[in-house]
């Protein structure tokens, strides 16, 4: 295992619904990577910014050059946009710029800023990531595609009602520790059975909510100090927009694309992993995650939540921040806040686990279209 | 002069109000360059979109593994969004890429849709590239804003109003010449006093026009044959947002550090390009380009193009393609459009030209907000 590149700073902005602007919001988590990482911005040779869709949401665009601005440097600045994998993507190339030796570090921030709208505006807004001429305006939004994979799933698998709210369960229960979390509120029975339903099977409770909030990291060519943590391997890959041109809507194929690229350029196997974050955006699409990942085989997902396999005591800890679940889901600051949470692991931040040498991250645009891997550890 | 990576395939489509779709016009262009470059889709190891505000201006994002999808690739696929310098900032990082050997080839490509709205709905989406905390929503729109840059201009180096009717003149007699621009007009003396005041003293005329279009590059590591052209230098740089924090809008700081690396990286100097696609949002905008690209001194920008030094005929050709101008300005398409222009004329394919070894592209996002510059030529 070489390191292709260092996260020598992470830093995430509480999420929710929150009273800071886009460019604040930005520019909070960038000034605290940079203070995190002990580098001055004059340090960094571009800014990447990874964000949804800001202009629909807020109407503010051009946000590479507004970080940029914020923070203070004139470097190349640009925004990548890869809908829910818009932080991913973002990381994904600040990485391969750094390991390619274009910059020496570079500043990556994933934001958005979603609420204030209404939930019409928001559904809406939301679309324009699915194939809009395929199922976007004919009736297909994400949570009754998600649906569908939801009922195929357990069509196939026997995945069950009870395996789903395992995954709720856990993401509201590990969320509870995290002091940025949107949500600080343990789901019960109760909750689970009173659950309004959104797209059969899915509950409101198996929906990441809307959010405002950030998250950035500092990639730097060489370690800072022993807290930098390594980025042993990366994979991204895509696949069809519409869910209508897929053979399979059990499986993601450019998950599991990018995770063999991932684990291969890593030299590890899924089963060497001790903690992921993974794409939550409904509870299903965390056990397909699961499976995609190879942590489990086709199938074994659900039975794998169901027993605690994945939970905090489980052989592969699966989103000890509460995902996008439980810690809420800025879009362009999923993919960015997802390494955030490994690198506080690996740094051993977190009391609940016990030593942590490797992590993967798993950040998902569309309906599975856009997938980005990444495993990071501490190495010699 | 070394080069740093090679343009292997160029292509446009036809600029203008068109009935084609956005990911129609993104194929179309995509599909044309991967045949001018010889290239099968599967070689591309990546798809880099250049567009602006696609989910403002037609409902759909997303667009990075659309286009994968599209030319039947599942690389690694993403948008970048810099404001009208998205297509330039696309582009920049491809070469990076392809540079530092992260790729063999990545197909570029740059794309808007802009008509089909409201004057009102295209005026307030193109608010979103500027500080809407600031000038953007206080009533600064870019007509404005370059209006403010002519009348600081005008006392500054008494540049005059016939010498920006000059730019415009010549911005429409090139593009006669060239069969996908959206204009084919020449602009007469008549047309110029009857010219609908925009914000003073900038006309209709002197602002470039709502469009519909897309252009593709393939940026390959090594040269395919010899109509592959030599990418020698590259620079991108930002400033702030709004013009209110600027010292001076006589002269774009962001333009002067992205040339100033471009020519060093090239090993040339000003004087020795012979053809150059500059970023003429408004007439104004060529003329402080021919400047601060070093073309000519500060406030010389106007007398040289009165007197016909930025012409066909002249030591500098400036926009042989009619500019955004008279060629069209679909946001995302034009910096990756100014690329495939050079080509063509580097290439040998303008007959209005003799043999043209130097040219260089120079692509605005905001009011000189983002700035890339590329130094492009035929290298033994």
């Amino acid at each position: 295992m070489a390191a292709r590149a260092w996260v020598s700073g992470a830093a995430t902005t509480p999420f929710g619904r929150r009273e800071e602007t886009l460019p604040e919001l930005a520019g909070a988590a960038a000034t605290a990577a940079l203070r995190d990482a002990g580098l001055e911005a004059a340090a960094v040779g571009a800014v990447f910014v990874g964000a949804f869709t800001p202009g629909m949401f807020t109407g503010q665009e051009h946000l590479g050059a507004l970080v940029a601005e914020r923070v203070g440097v004139s470097v190349p600045a640009v925004r990548f946009e890869a809908a829910c994998a818009s932080g991913g993507m973002a990381f994904h190339l600040a990485a391969q710029a750094v390991e390619a030796g274009v910059h020496d570090a570079v500043l990556v921030v994933g934001v958005e800023k979603m609420t204030g709208l209404s939930a019409g505006e928001i559904a809406s807004i939301l679309l324009s990531a699915s194939d809009t001429a395929a199922e976007g305006r004919v009736g297909l939004p994400f949570p009754a595609a998600f649906g569908l994979a939801a009922r195929a799933h357990m069509a196939a698998h026997g995945t069950t009602r009870s395996q789903l709210d395992a995954v709720v369960v856990k993401a509201h229960a590990n969320a509870l520790a995290n002091p940025h979390a949107q949500f600080h509120r343990a789901v019960t029975e109760e909750d689970l059975r009173a659950a309004r339903p959104v797209a059969d099977p899915l509950t409101l409770l198996d929906c990441a909510p809307i959010s405002d909030g950030a998250a950035a990291v500092v990639v730097t060519r060489r370690p800072r100090d022993d807290r930098s943590v390594a980025l042993l391997g990366a994979g991204a890959a895509t696949d069809t927009l519409s869910l209508l041109r897929r053979p399979d809507i059990t499986s993601f194929r450019a998950t599991r694309m990018a995770a063999a690229r991932a684990y291969e350029s890593a030299g590890v196997r899924p089963v060497d992993i001790d903690v992921a974050e993974v794409h939550d955006c409904f509870s299903i699409a965390e056990i397909i995650a699961t499976e995609d990942l190879g942590f489990f085989p086709a199938g074994a997902g659900g039975p794998a939540a169901a027993e605690g396999r994945t939970g905090l005591e489980g052989e592969v800890v699966v989103n000890p921040s509460g995902g996008l679940k439980a810690k809420g889901h800025p879009i362009g600051a999923t993919g960015i806040a997802q390494i955030a949470a490994c690198v506080q692991r690996l740094r051993g931040e977190d009391d609940r686990l016990g030593p942590v040498d490797l992590a993967l991250t798993h950040n998902l645009g569309g309906f599975g279209t856009t997938a980005v891997v990444n495993v990071l550890g501490r190495v010699a």
